[in-house]
């Protein structure tokens, strides 16, 4: 394919705000979904179309004439992330910009330009040979970043129709920049808010204070119980099903080129890292529970200032999760731990939003072995195997209903800007994406 | 004066939305300005007058034709607090409405109800006699509630031309309805924001969970360091100029009507009240410092969910200041604090937005006794001697540069909803507030 071609689609697709999470967007998701079904079709699969269901549509088609060979099920999501603070951006989030050889707007990495590989690879095969080496399946969600439950009922109720050997899913990073990598495993995720009251109405800080509950010193009190100063979550059994890494892990991870000091000034430019002590961290980071907040609402936060106790907060708040935790669970362990932390005066609960269990990948599957070797031609470096410490809630659900390994060959860079302001795709990371795609298909 | 004719006057007041901390509403501010001085002018004050300055207009007009008399200053103020949040207010926060005997709007008590009863009595004299039997100067500011320094320097610079006997101000409330009440002693304040940092952009909680800083986990760590669950505040040498009630004054609050059960149920609105232990509700609300949290910006707050560790806190934060605090030491205390409170990996630091001292009057003074005469002849009650957790900065000025008494008759009632949705003014208090000034500028 020509590569210009290639760079004008991936502009068009992330000039369409497809943010999943807010109603306002409902509108450029579809529209980001048309888009992704028109690549498809143009790519040689004819029968692409969007599945309707609750939530945002799924796009899928399948080239299935390769009687005898692999069935490979090609997943990645078309949605993006909200775009705040948009003030950060030197380039608007939805106008794509190239700068030096990196892509800038928001989904650049995650995941639009990931799905460009895909589609690129097929198309790149289907014109040049009129057909694939292969059986294929192709599902591109659009909730991928709100959590919602399209894919995971769809997936669950077609359990036939999606019949395969492995999922390829491109939707993960490499660990440095010209290091194959892949992924065998992902953290999980309980995403919630904590509400929280105090007296029924705002009140004059100067008639009340001393005497009425402030929801946001509530708040903040919650927020600090449930994780001390040393990074240790303070939740009752909450590391309970913790499983270590095995030591072969440990030893592979020991390994890999990973300067602290210069991931502490260059990718998180922090004074200090934080996080639990006498862990790595890469133990911190893939292999152990979080707990985060993500923000505060309520009480006064415009400009000058304003006088309120406020009556009520809501806490965004999330916890990543690692074998063998287990969402619900660990939604009622935070729960409780909520609930006994809630000051005098105050009250408060925590709602879970969604969840998603952590997953591993066997690494010594053929399908995984396959991957590993084509990506290490392609990048002429020896593949390394990572965990990582987001989470792709698919693979398990891919896990679980379908009994597939999922092979996440990711080219995303550590300084890619996942979900944060100037989000960029490395162009040559794309192109040998795209290539180690066409070698993968054509090898298995 | 007609009641009518007041009431539509106030009605038109208060549907200018003057709120003088936000500079969206600057040419509301002062829309209130010109027409507290055309109401100035109709009461028979040709002189009324804006007076512009760095900040948002005062009003100022006198009449000085009764040699011999005592020399009433006349204070209120035109602005109003924000009106968020505006979702909880029943009828819109600009549009004033009476529900039975109370207008309910923004500033209907605080200041705007209140300003209409020193303007009303001057003309319910002025139009019975053609003359006042006292002199008054009249000065209105539209900075009350953002702590702005108009006043302050107009004041410093003009303490000649504003000599008086005493200061009249109408800005407070009475303890109960129906007994007459003159406030003698206010607390101070000092406002500010902590900006709280972190890593230099916001990040992936996925990827980076566990070894980045949160800076609202930050501002959460540090807000519940600076005070304790047992409401005292945790900020080194604090309480050591303050003040203890004198043992006359805690005899006389002794027999305040005060319900402690009613007022959490009714005025708070709370499971709990919250303070210092061993102390009464009426000592921590008016006679101990408090520290109260009114906001944190930053972060993820919209519908949905997004998983990002915020690099950026702002808190909004303010300690309300009792005799005999100082502002400035104070905020010193906070700042140092502060950066003390400051887990590893973020950076905090305080910054003033405004200050002010905390006020007494001598309750002996023959104009405050007057007062006290007068109120118990309207309301038939023996009027009382309270104090404020609020801060009017100006009695403080009015004492250190014009070396005046406050006469502080407040007609507010606790149940107003001062700088909360749903503020009101009950009419009654209106007529008698008009009634007292008229009254006190008679005999005085």
């Amino acid at each position: 394919m020509d590569r210009e071609l290639i760079i004008e689609q991936l502009k068009a697709f992330l000039r369409i705000p497809s943010i999943s999470t807010d109603p306002a967007y409902a509108g450029d998701v579809r529209r980001a979904a048309e888009f992704v079904r028109d690549l498809l079709r143009e790519a040689g699969l004819g029968n692409a179309r969007l599945i309707e269901g609750n939530g945002h549509p799924l796009v899928y088609a399948d080239w299935l004439e390769a009687p005898g060979k692999p069935t490979l099920l090609l997943y990645g999501h078309y949605d993006v992330q909200p775009a705040d603070p948009i003030e950060l951006w030197k380039s608007p989030p939805f106008e794509p910009e190239i700068r030096g050889d990196d892509i800038f707007a928001r989904g650049a990495v995650d995941d639009k330009g990931q799905v460009m590989i895909l589609v690129c690879a097929i198309r790149t095969l289907m014109e040049r040979d009129g057909r694939l080496p292969v059986n294929v399946k192709v599902l591109i969600e659009g909730e991928e970043e709100s959590g919602g439950g399209h894919i995971e009922s769809y997936v669950q109720s077609h359990a036939d129709e999606l019949k395969a050997d492995a999922a390829v899913i491109c939707d993960t990073e490499m660990f440095a920049p010209g290091l194959p990598t892949l992924c065998i495993g992902l953290r999980g995720i309980v995403y919630g808010e904590i509400v929280v009251n105090g007296a029924d109405r705002d009140l004059h800080s100067g008639v009340y204070g001393g005497a009425a509950p402030n929801a946001i010193q509530g708040a903040a009190e919650i927020v600090a119980a449930l994780k001390g100063r040393d990074g240790r979550i303070n939740i009752p059994g909450f590391y309970d099903r913790v499983a270590p890494p095995t030591s072969a892990e440990r030893e592979a991870w020991a390994r890999l080129p990973f300067d602290e000091e210069r991931y502490r000034m260059d990718e998180v430019g922090a004074s200090a890292l934080t996080g639990e002590a006498g862990l790595s961290v890469i133990e911190r980071t893939w292999v152990r529970p979080t707990l985060e907040v993500h923000g505060i609402r309520g009480g006064f936060i415009g400009e000058g200032a304003k006088t309120v106790i406020p009556a009520t907060a809501v806490v965004k708040i999330s916890a990543r999760l690692v074998p063998d935790q287990r969402p619900d669970e660990a939604a009622e362990q935070i729960a409780r731990a909520v609930a006994a932390a809630c000051p005098a005066g105050i009250s408060a609960s925590f709602r879970m939003i969604h969840g998603a269990g952590p997953s591993m990948v066997n690494p010594e599957h053929p399908l995984i072995l396959a991957a590993a070797r084509v990506m290490t031609e392609v990048f002429s470096r020896e593949t390394v195997y990572i965990r990582s410490g987001g989470s792709i809630p698919i693979v398990g659900l891919f896990q679980r209903a379908l009994g597939l390994p999922s092979v996440m060959m990711g080219f995303g860079l550590p300084d890619d800007n996942l979900h944060a302001p100037n989000e960029k795709f490395h162009l040559p990371n794309l192109f040998a994406g795209i290539d180690s795609v066409v070698r993968y298909i054509t090898v298995v």
